[in-house]
């Protein structure tokens, strides 16, 4: 059960509210986001909803039958837009493009892509400055510098910033440099990362797990909520299954699924879904059919050139070709 | 290697194809199909294509370094359309749409499904007559004498029939009263079926394994195909994976990736990719952008009463408008 | 519902007994099978087991609430032995070894496999005889006559055969020289085969499938059973999962759980489970400790020069060395 | 390349080492762990050994073609021993046991279960004190104050302790309590979490991701050991499939495969591996048998009360009876 409290309620009006969700063998967690404070009443009991619903001090009550609770589309019907300022939105009436290389590479590459993106209305930049890597000797990102150098570009040319956070350590001062904090899908149940995430005033948008269920990501995503954030975004990027003809299997069935689900944004992946850039056109315009609420993918000047993920990269010819195609299929849905 | 023969090649000319083949330290088998007749060159070791390219008798020769090698695009670069007559066709400059029930129930059912395809443009029904069933005691099906008076209503209305053939022994019995007929997820490596198929002259669809690589369900076609029947169609119907929220995952990766290696049409299952009822259509929207040829998919008159499926299966509203915008997506595509 | 019937019921008592089954809305399928008769009855409702419990012409009655019935061992809860004749048998008190070649290949070898086999006291000799192959180019065994050749050796030996049958039509002219009918795990839901093999009195040994779920395995030996064959093996070789560094991931897990299940003996099928002749032997030992009523496993004089699988092939040394070390193994599980 | 160098090297001679190997177009990793400083030369080109082997300062030098170096066993083919103290190892001529209950609920539990482990011989205690949850509502742990009650119980009684740490931070205030940190299945990929681990003088288990391939685990092995730390122990915990009937898919190929390819000890864990009590005994055998290092499983004295995964957790008496069954088989296996 969620309990949306008053934002004015009187002190012994919360406590009145605890005990009687105490009553019914319910524990109940107050959570308290950028938007409001919810009571999530965690029980299995039947009760009756009368007994507690008129009470003083509640805004509004919702039993909540899944077991994760404030991301549920139960309690919150309409969907959530992000609005990340500056006419930047996610999520309502319209198509959310990221686009950008897979690391931040340097000056001149963060400059070019964010011409590039200009030229094409694009409004956020991804872009790695912390990147995992399976081995230690691989290039692991330029770090802060990097990322301070992209934001001092990006936010001149109103381009918003959407990068990984590996650690908690990392979230303090990567802070006034982001947008978007993405966790990855080895991260998605770094559960310390998740509470820490769920502790700033800062847009999150969470991978679905390498092999990660739907349900795990909604977990996750209840993890942040929880916690105090309640700007999130969900990410479907490819799971790992038995063919290796692509790099992941893009599992376009969690996005109708998940956006029945939850009231939260999903965005797709084709890059990492497919991982073969002549293919990523295709994936990208079907996952807009499939009803996702943006397209994040990368590309790069010159792709073959790239510290990593070159494979999987469009050049900045082809990246502009795939946003005039998926306006047009984002459009043709829209109408129907 | 194939070495595509003229269809009036002299007997010793053909001799000495082989011979020189052989001396190559190739296997030489050799494939005879309703359009042609082809030597299949089977060795590793290399050679000078010219002492063999200019010799009597020969049409055109391919080196195909795929170990599947009839199917492959290496050698065909231009999409096969397959021809059903009265002008239906799968693969060129039209979506194919096949639409019906799982399962073939009775007259009454035939005859207003048959209506519903008319109406609404559909030249192709899909229906089990034979159905696998993982319990022995669940329903198996109406067998051949459904399937007569499927043919019956079916061809006066000029719509075309696909159907599962399980075995061998059904072959020879269904032949006259079916267009298309349709391998299941269970037997893509049923190699004696595959055997079989190649015999006839009848378009044979193959549905991907339920957790079948794309390599093995091109080398499934290269079966039928080198045993003398090149009227190929392949299907992906989704995987088998962790993911339970779906009852299959929907590989739509698969669609660009078969494209770019097979020349034969490729259509997409989203009844069976997704199995719940209320996402298809995303999914079947999904396929056709990700660059199907076609969709196959379950209506029925009262879903919840067919025979089998019903949890995935359209009603009629919903698959007359699933038609309209599947067009509508086609169309657009085409457009790029 | 399993109801045994006496084997000198009378017609009208078989009658009046169905009658009670259908006055429930349960269906009932009469199964015969080489060692008695069974109504199974089919149905959801609830009814009192009394009702019909104290009918003439009954000989017991279970209530089995999974949905395999025959091959539950919720209703014969003692194991099952297959007696194969000359003391070979399956599944009581002893350890059953399967050794031999993948493809049988020609005389010779079966002669020096026969010998090394007596050598051994292995007394079941494994072979293929009909392969199926992925691709149409491969070899596909030596058919009938190898097969003819194998039996007159093996049973001048006293060495029982077992070999993959792929076709209903391939029953027949096998059924005097095979020991046991193995399906492979492309054939697990070829349900016709399935129901073919109900019809002959000759042990079936049915392999998972490639990414088949125990509960599938079961239903596919229930198809068999309620055909008529109740002389059934069921065989873990190994499921399809990402991981790659082994053919194929061995699922242990099977061997207990199937165990519980069932009341058919299980084998386990180390060399394709792994497929790395190295770690044949740790994985048939580990077979053997999960509860395996017995172990095959593929041998060959010099494995590089196998037609087929020689890289997961012992040769005789490692195979005798193997069964050693099985029976230690499994005589210290028996003495717990 | 891995060049061990001498403890008593000059400065000038390491750089000029250095020099040399950048000379081949090599990175240059200086990694100094508990027992030894060396040179990880990272690099594609071909060089002719010589030119470096008898340079002053070089202990000896490797070439290791796998691209994971520390870990391999192509460098150190003697399998690592790692010494607790106290004449507690793992690794070598002795089944290393683990046992205790999934979580650490409070004194009582410590004190009984430690009394269960002398009286067994059972020299290592597992326990939770911080819970990775998918539930951001669930128990999450007793935490720091937790284990430091646990740790004098323990140290007083001469057990080791193997707990999870889940972050960075926790390292620091766990470390004077803790004899191995576990790095969780959900971590395996923390990179950051993995690069602090290298900085410490502790013991490190390493599970195996939920979907982590086998190279991945030895990348994240590579991680600590580079990082500084060479007291690595790795443990097989079961992988996510298609298969639902258990809760995981213990994979015992993993287990000979790992011990092939690295020097590191491998633990199973069949506890996760089958998530079934009643089925934890055979796969700790069969894992026995498959060449495990040691068993790591969960026990409880009334586990239906445990606090989390009572569905898998062994009673004292079947905790007792394991540790017996699995001495036998450890030693049938040595006696090999």
């Amino acid at each position: 059960m969620i309990i949306q409290l008053k934002s004015n309620i009187e002190p012994d009006q919360k406590e009145a509210i605890i005990k009687k969700v105490h009553s019914f063998k319910y524990e109940a967690n107050e959570v308290s986001t950028q938007k409001g404070t919810y009571l999530i009443g965690i029980g299995t009991n039947e009760f009756d909803i009368r007994q507690i619903g008129n009470m003083p001090g509640i805004e509004d009550i919702h039993i909540v039958s899944d077991s994760y609770k404030l991301v549920s589309r139960k309690w919150k019907v309409k969907p959530t837009t992000i609005d990340l300022g500056d006419g930047v939105t996610i999520g309502r009436d319209s198509l959310a493009i990221m686009a950008g290389p897979c690391s931040i590479e340097g000056e001149e590459q963060i400059v070019e892509t964010i011409q590039h993106l200009k030229d094409n209305g694009i409004t956020m930049m991804r872009g790695g400055v912390y990147k995992p890597r399976s081995s230690p000797y691989a290039f692991r990102g330029m770090g802060i510098d990097g990322l301070k150098i992209w934001h001092k570009h990006a936010s001149a040319a109103g381009i918003k910033i959407i990068t990984e956070v590996m650690q908690v350590s990392q979230i303090e001062p990567m802070l006034d440099f982001v947008d978007i904090f993405q966790v990855g899908a080895r991260n998605t149940q770094n559960f310390n990362l998740l509470d820490a995430l769920g502790k700033v005033d800062k847009t999150v948008m969470i991978k679905r797990g390498i092999s990660g269920t739907i349900d795990e990501l909604l977990y996750s995503a209840e993890y942040v909520f929880s916690g105090g954030n309640e700007k999130l975004i969900l990410c479907e990027r490819g799971i790992r299954t038995y063919e290796k003809a692509s790099r992941n299997t893009l599992d376009l069935n969690a996005i109708p699924i998940l956006k029945e689900k939850t009231h939260l944004p999903v965005i797709a992946d084709p890059s990492h879904g497919i991982g073969i850039r002549r293919h990523v056109e295709p994936m990208a315009l079907a996952s807009i059919m499939a009803g996702a609420d943006g397209i994040i993918y990368e590309t790069h000047s010159i792709p073959y050139k790239a510290f990593s993920d070159g494979q999987q990269t469009l050049d900045f010819r082809e990246s502009a070709q795939l946003c005039k195609k998926m306006r047009a299929a984002y459009n043709l849905l829209s109408s129907f």
